[in-house]
C-alpha cells in the first residue's frame, strides 16, 4: 500500500497539533508588559511542546523515508502515536496554566511517555512489515535514544511528587537528547561506556 | 479528473476534525487529578469519535487506492460524507458533557448513522463512476460491514431511549468491527451464518 | 512555476475553513432535545456555508486541473480569494447567531460578493497568465455564471433591509447554480434566453 | 533528503496558522452595524497579519522551488521559522484588542522582527547546504529587502513608545515592500543609492 497518504495524513494532524497549542495561549486583557506576566509558565511549556512536536515529526518525517509500502496495521499503529500527540495541547495548557505543580507536571509526562511508546510500537510493526533486513532495520538499530527516554520519562512522572522541577528539567533533557545531532551524542555516549 | 486533490483535500479536512475534537478536552481550573475527574466522560467519547474518524479515513484511504480518476458527482459525494463528519466534534463533545444522557447519546448515533449512509453513497457514485466490472467493485463486493453497521447505529439509537448505556456499547462494538482485521471477521461471520 | 503548492496551500486552508466553522455550535448545556433548539439557525447557516465553501473548492480545482503553471501575481490573486473566504466563518456565525436579522445576513451577502469578485480576478489573471488561447480561456468562456451570481449578491444585499428572508433565499438560489451539474442549467437559461 | 514533507508540513502550519486569527475576530453580541464598531482594529491587525503570513508562504514556496533536497539543520531551521509564525495570531489579537497602544504595538514588531531573523538563519543554512555557487545563493544575492526590513522592524519597536501609529506604519512599508513585484522596488532603490 502507498505510503504517500500516511505521510500526507501525518503532516496534517502533526501541523494541526503544533498550531492549536498556540491557542492556549489567551490574549490578556490588559495591555501593559506585567499583563503578560502570567502567561510566561504556559509560553515556557508551549516552547518545550513545540520542540517535542517538532522532534516527533523529524523523527516521523526521516523514519518514513526508508520505508516503501505501509500496511492496515501500520496505519494503526501511526494513528495510535497520533492520538497521544494530539493529547499534548491539553497537557501543555493544564501544566502551564498551574504553574509547573505535581499532577498537571507528572500528567505532561505521561503523555509523553506515551508517545514515546507509542512511537517504539510503530517502530516495532513497521520494521515487521519491511522485514528484519531492511534499510529501516538497520538505521533504527538498537534505538538507544527511543529507551533512555522512556527510562527518563518514568523517572520524571516519579519525582514530579518530590519536586516538579526535576521533573521539567528531565523533560528539557531527553528533548535535547533528540534535537542534538546524532552522531556526536551517540559517539559521546559510547566513550562514557568505555570508560 | 485526477484524484490527488480529492484525496489532499479530505485528509485536510479529517485530520482537522480529528486533532480539533481535542480542544473541547477543556483545561480544568484546578491542579489535582480530582480536577481532571469531570473530564472522564468527554475523554471516553474522545477515544471513541478518534477511533471512527481513524476508521473513516482508513477506508477512504483503502477505496481510493484502487480508484483511478473522479468526477463531479464524486467530489459532492466525498464532501456530503465529509460534512457529516464534520459534526462528530459537536456531538462528541454534547454526549461526554451530558454525561452519556438519553437525547445526546441518540444524536451521536444518529451522525454515525448519516455518516455509514454518506459512505454508502459515495460508494455507489463511486462504482458507477468506475464501472461494474472495476477493482473497486470487486473489492468493496457485498459491503456486508457497511450494511450491518447502518443496522446496529440504527438499533442502538432506537434503545438510547431504554438505556444510553447499552447504545454506547454497540457504538464500540461497531468501531470493533471496522477495527479488527477485515478476514477473520468475515470468515468467522460467514462460519456463523453456515451454522 | 510549479502548481503543485498553490494547490496544497490552498487546499489546506480550504479544509480549515469548511471544518472550523463547526466551532462555532457551541456545545449547549442542556442535554434535551429543546436545548439543540437555539442552535437550529447556526447550523442552518453552517450548512449553507459549507456548500458554498465546497462550491469554491470545486471550482478551485476544476480550474487548476487545465492550469499548466503559475507566476506571483497569480499566487497574490489566490491569497486574495483565500482572505475573502477566511472570513466565511464569521459571518456565518454572525447571521445564525442573529436568527437572520438585516446586518449579519447583509453582511454575509457582501462577504460572498468579495469572494465571487476575488474569484473572478483570480480567473482573469490566471487567463492572462495562460494566454487568450489557452485551455483555461476556452473552459471559462463568459463565465455566465460567475457574473449572475455577483448581480444576484448585490440583488440580496439591497433587500436585506426590506426583508433578510429574501436575502436567504437568493444565497440558496446562487448556491443551487453552482451546485446542480453545470450543462443542464446553461442549457436552460440559453433556451429562455433564445425565447 | 527529500524536500516533498518540508513543504507539506510547513504549508500545513501556515494554512492553520493564516486561518486561525480570524477566530480571534469574536462574533458580537448585537446585530447592528455598530456592535462590528470595536472589531475593527481586530480587522485591520487581521488583514495586516494576513499579508505578512501570505508574503512568508510566498517567499517559502519561491525559494524552495530552486531548492533540491533538505537536511536535519534546514528542517529545524524551517521549525525555528514557523514557531515565531505560530506567535503571529496571538500578537495580532493582542495589538488588535488593545487599540494599537504601546505595549501590544511593539511585541507585534519584535514577533515580525524574530521571523525576518528566523527566515535569514534558515536562508543562511539552506544556503550551505546547496552550496554557495547554487542557483539558491545566486537568486538570494545580497538578500536586501531582508535586511531593510530587520532594520525598519527594530526602528519600529523602538519606536512604539513615541507613538505606536508610526510603528504600524512601518509594519506597512515593510509589508509593501515585499507585495510589490521584486524588480522595480530594486531598481528603484538602486537608483536612490546612485544618486
Amino acid at each position: 500500500m502507498d505510503k504517500g497518504r500516511l505521510e500526507a495524513f501525518s503532516d496534517g494532524v502533526i501541523a494541526i497539533i503544533i498550531t492549536i497549542m498556540v491557542l492556549e495561549l489567551k490574549v490578556p486583557h490588559g495591555d501593559s508588559l506585567a499583563s503578560l506576566k502570567p502567561l510566561l509558565p504556559v509560553f515556557i511549556s508551549y516552547i518545550l511542546s513545540f520542540i517535542y512536536i517538532g522532534v516527533y515529526w523529524n523523527n516521523h518525517h526521516h523514519t518514513m523515508q526508508v520505508v516503501k509500502t505501509v500496511n492496515g496495521a501500520v496505519l494503526w499503529a501511526n494513528l495510535h502515536l497520533l492520538f497521544w500527540l494530539s493529547l499534548v495541547p491539553f497537557v501543555t495548557a493544564w501544566m502551564g496554566e498551574n504553574n509547573f505543580t505535581k499532577w498537571p507536571t507528572a500528567l505532561y509526562g505521561m503523555v509523553l511517555l506515551m508517545s514515546a511508546v507509542a512511537y517504539a510500537i510503530w517502530m516495532v510493526i513497521l520494521i515487521k512489515h519491511e522485514g528484519e533486513n531492511s534499510l529501516l532495520a538497520e538505521a533504527v538499530g538498537g534505538d538507544f535514544k527511543g529507551r533512555i527516554s522512556i527510562v527518563i520519562y518514568a523517572i520524571a512522572i516519579a519525582l514530579a511528587w518530590v519536586n516538579p522541577c526535576i521533573s521539567f528539567t528531565l523533560y528539557i533533557v531527553v528533548a535535547g537528547i533528540w534535537f542534538l545531532p546524532d552522531r556526536r551524542i551517540e559517539k559521546k555516549i559510547v566513550k562514557d561506556e568505555q570508560q
